[in-house]
């Protein structure tokens, strides 16, 4: 274990280095000469009007999803620093093996919305990541961001070139890919040894802090995720109006639901921090679609609905039952609110809310990214079981001093709170 | 109070979705060919253009103005938590009640201004719970941003419609409306029982920090809050420039003044998370005029002064001689700069920084949203008192525990400070 | 001390706006007709179409440089409330004094491209702050601030009207000059008794992930820092581009090689808050030339390594042999990459990157930035060192009491962990 994990992670920064030598080169005047619809002038504006709309994103990847994990105790330097790592190699990787896929020439040029795609990619690793955090080393993630951004390339292209479908925000083929192909990792990488819980796999009240960061970043700058590469015009503004109105109401739907789950009705963080932002994931394969604002609020709102029913219902019942351990609840973020997004898009397309796919294609695509994923995410697990990656053991899942040098007084802290706990602990009001 | 809570939020989210269905349709080619005044293609490009501010707005409502409560130190989950909810329900129903007002057809239709001024409307009410923090339900926050929001609506309209007054950064409008509008509240919901404090009243180390998250984000964003709706061109321009000074300015009197009036000359993080901001408040209602640079720095400095003295020196006198407890000093960072702001306004008018209106106007209009503020929230707080809504008891005030599931370790934690507090604490150096 | 900062803070302030009313202007239309090649509808555009990358960069400035340090365990109010004050001060005095060398006209006219310079300006005190963090008094930082604008925007001067030599992301005239002169600083002001360490001079667990914000929105907006002031089109696009790549390998470069220099192959904090941020320095000069993406790999991965072999084994010997307490580490993550880029920028207009400058300039520029970073570092270390600015004594290093209102809570904290550590530490697993 020493090191197998730094010679890897230089190994595969020199083939990303190699391979972009090979590959890849500026969008200049001769390369854009070539592609006769596009004019120079058209496209460098557009370089600068859309890259407002990347940085958005890259918060969400970077900032967002890296806050939003570190809810656990003792793994906020694993969460933040590990998304950091894997969307790093994440996005070199998903500029290759898009710009293979949907270069015509053979050479890929480098635009906004290769940027835009490269960090979409990563998305699907860091949703798959929060299905498996605290039970996997950086290794096997370096590992799994390769594989799965090769298959969630491979999928995309089927669905966007093959079954010509639209989805434009991506609920199929992020989210509802990211979360089953996290769960069947975690699935096939099961551990028995946690199945009554861990000590670890719980937040402390600035933990929980922490993780709205991530929450609210997401939530702020989804909008821009969903009309990021939409066509310019009503498209983008569609997606970006009806994205804005699903999250609220989304919002309200969760925090509803929330209290009428909980025990005594109050508010639980973990619906608070997840659930709020079910409404951007729903309604994003409908995002640029003529739906009415109204209809975008009913899509959110029961996103916000079905994600609290999952925390509460299903994500024991799949820790038990089926033996999959899903730490961030990945299932009911990404999972359902992706397929009802899917649905959501069939629907629309049915109803004639747009006219550039068919609700067959829609459903085709709804399958091939469920069943890649899957596939996929087993695959994936199969090769993550081999003892060579230098796997925590499970007294040491959920804790970041396996991987991290961690500072003396974290340590005193936990203890502390151990052994005085029993004696200062208080029933609450 | 079990299911109070998820019933109203339900009943309001299904009221905003029929509402929508009713009232509301994109900006589409057939509605703004209707508008002779305007063509499609701009309209769509400045959508993008105005995108980026909208975004820097909807940083500062969400994540700006829900970490600045985070201060107290068993009550950030209610901050960012609430704010999230009512800003969310907030939008929602500004959209509409601006909607109706605003809209020269029966439509609303849907254009980056809406949003933006969405998101503003929200901010009142954000401000007026400032007041009011650690004192109120979540159910009486509800109601509270409905009819908030409506009162701020026509006081608007007033100002806008009725005075012809110009307030493009909303010192009055928002910022000294919705602090008076919170002071009332707070007035009518005065507890006795507080008048000593409370031990949940204070801050720690880190509840600190991530309230500085919150101070941060909307100190960098402020130029856009008071730019966003601002004419194209060089009014745009001006309200930029000016904000970004007055606040830079404003940041060394408030440190100055910290330090003047604190004990030893220490600095006070209340002021610094605060009073800093108080020149963003201040410059709002001139932000567009050509007052010169240099005018909107004095401005800014005046404005960190004011915000000082009035945390120092005039929120224990509320609290105890006018019966008023606000516990973030929403007076000091946005009422009394807010009122600045204002006659800044009359004096920049009377001088000829601007044409569009007149001092009398102005000042008619800054009479209005104090008047309607204070009356609206005095109404507002009666309402609030009804023994329905489930406010919390003085003893669980300024403490999440009574509406959220607080994890374990927190209960510990603070305990655990109790108990240790009289051996270990040593007088400070 | 008790009235000398804040007597100075609004002396300062009073001489801002008083400089601002003799020769700070709008950009108007007048102006800007003086001004034969610009004409007033673009530049109004440009405006706005920089705005979202100006904004950008003021997120660094604020909460990056902030919040990076915050990851001491006492020092956080220091760290990010006194990174407020000299960046709001030093943006004002920015904008006059690169005005004035810069201005070809009596008067200063504020533009966006104004606006991003006074801000890049203040980046240099951040940096050089990060070298003396927790041994100074907010007092010497007022001083240090002024002096060291000056000589920046003296020694900017030189680089690129004299020099006529090109550093776009700044990596020579910002990051090598700020590290440089930071670490003059510290050599002045070097403390004997603190060679052995110091208490304070550590993280706790949720320092370093307050520290871990300013890393990510560092990271993330590192582009637009670099691209700010490229020249719109191909330039800017390169800019962008270069910056994006060079960073996501650098982080594989720092992650691979914190684990490799650590004991027992631990990722170690401190590396991946700064180092992995060491790709956006070096990348810098050459950003915007046509240096094909793949080197800006080459460039970034190189930072990474020498940023941590920096932290790693430079920084303990600055502090023993050369008598330079560095507590950021600014040599590692600006000092070092920082003449890395200047080095690569040489290398690059030798091989034809860009014609604009010829690598004998470029190690002009290198040379000057270095030079006046250390002479002016050096005389200003020599001025703070008189016994009048309040520097706290050694043993109130690191720590924010001795200028700030600690809240009660955190003495306990501190005081508790150091009763109990004895008795509750175990060893790592």
């Amino acid at each position: 274990m020493r090191f197998k994990f730094p010679l890897m992670a230089i190994g595969l920064e020199v083939a990303m280095i190699v391979l972009f030598g090979l590959f890849v080169q500026y969008e200049t005047d001769e390369t854009l000469l070539q592609q006769p619809n596009s004019t120079k002038s058209t496209d460098v504006a557009r370089f600068l009007e859309l890259y407002p709309l990347f940085q958005d994103v890259h918060v969400m990847i970077f900032a967002g999803f890296g806050f939003l994990m570190t809810f656990l105790k003792k793994y906020g330097f694993s969460s933040v620093g590990i998304n950091l790592l894997i969307a790093a190699l994440g996005l070199q990787w998903g500029t290759l093996i898009q710009g293979i896929l949907h270069s015509h020439t053979q050479k890929i040029n480098i635009g906004i919305k290769n940027m835009i795609n490269a960090d979409f990619s990563t998305a699907t690793v860091l949703i798959s990541f929060g299905a498996v955090l605290g039970k996997i080393s950086p290794l096997q993630m370096l590992m799994m961001t390769i594989i799965e951004i090769t298959v969630f390339a491979v999928n995309e292209h089927l669905v966007a070139e093959m079954f010509m479908a639209t989805d434009i925000g991506a609920s199929m083929t992020i989210h509802a890919f990211g979360a089953y192909f996290g769960l069947a990792v975690a699935a096939v990488l099961y551990r028995p040894g946690l199945r009554r819980g861990h000590d670890n796999e719980e937040s402390v009240y600035h933990s929980d802090l922490f993780a709205m960061i991530g929450t609210l970043f997401l939530w702020i700058f989804w909008p821009s995720f969903n009309s990021a590469i939409a066509e310019a015009g009503d498209k983008q503004y569609r997606a970006i109006v009806n994205t804005y109105f699903s999250l609220a109401a989304c919002v309200l739907a969760a925090y509803a639901f929330s209290s009428l789950v909980e025990h005594r009705g109050k508010l639980d963080m973990v619906h608070i921090q997840n659930a709020t932002l079910a409404g951007g994931v729903a309604v994003g394969t409908c995002a640029d679609m003529a739906i009415h604002p109204y209809m975008s609020m009913v899509i959110g709102s029961l996103a916000g609905i079905i994600s609290v029913l999952g925390f509460k219902f299903l994500t024991p019942l799949f820790a038990t039952k089926l033996r999959i351990q899903d730490t961030c609840g990945v299932h009911n973020l990404h999972g359902l609110p992706g397929m009802l997004g899917g649905l959501a898009g069939i629907a629309a397309v049915a109803l004639g809310a747009s006219d550039v796919s068919t609700p067959a294609m829609q459903a085709a695509a709804l399958g091939s990214s469920i069943g890649t994923a899957v596939a996929g995410g087993l695959i994936t697990g199969l090769i993550l079981k081999l003892p060579i990656w230098g796997q925590p053991p499970d007294e040491y899942c959920y804790d970041d001093s396996v991987f991290w040098e961690v500072p003396r007084w974290r340590e005193h802290d936990s203890h502390f709170y151990e052994h005085q706990g029993h004696n200062h602990l208080e029933p609450e009001p």
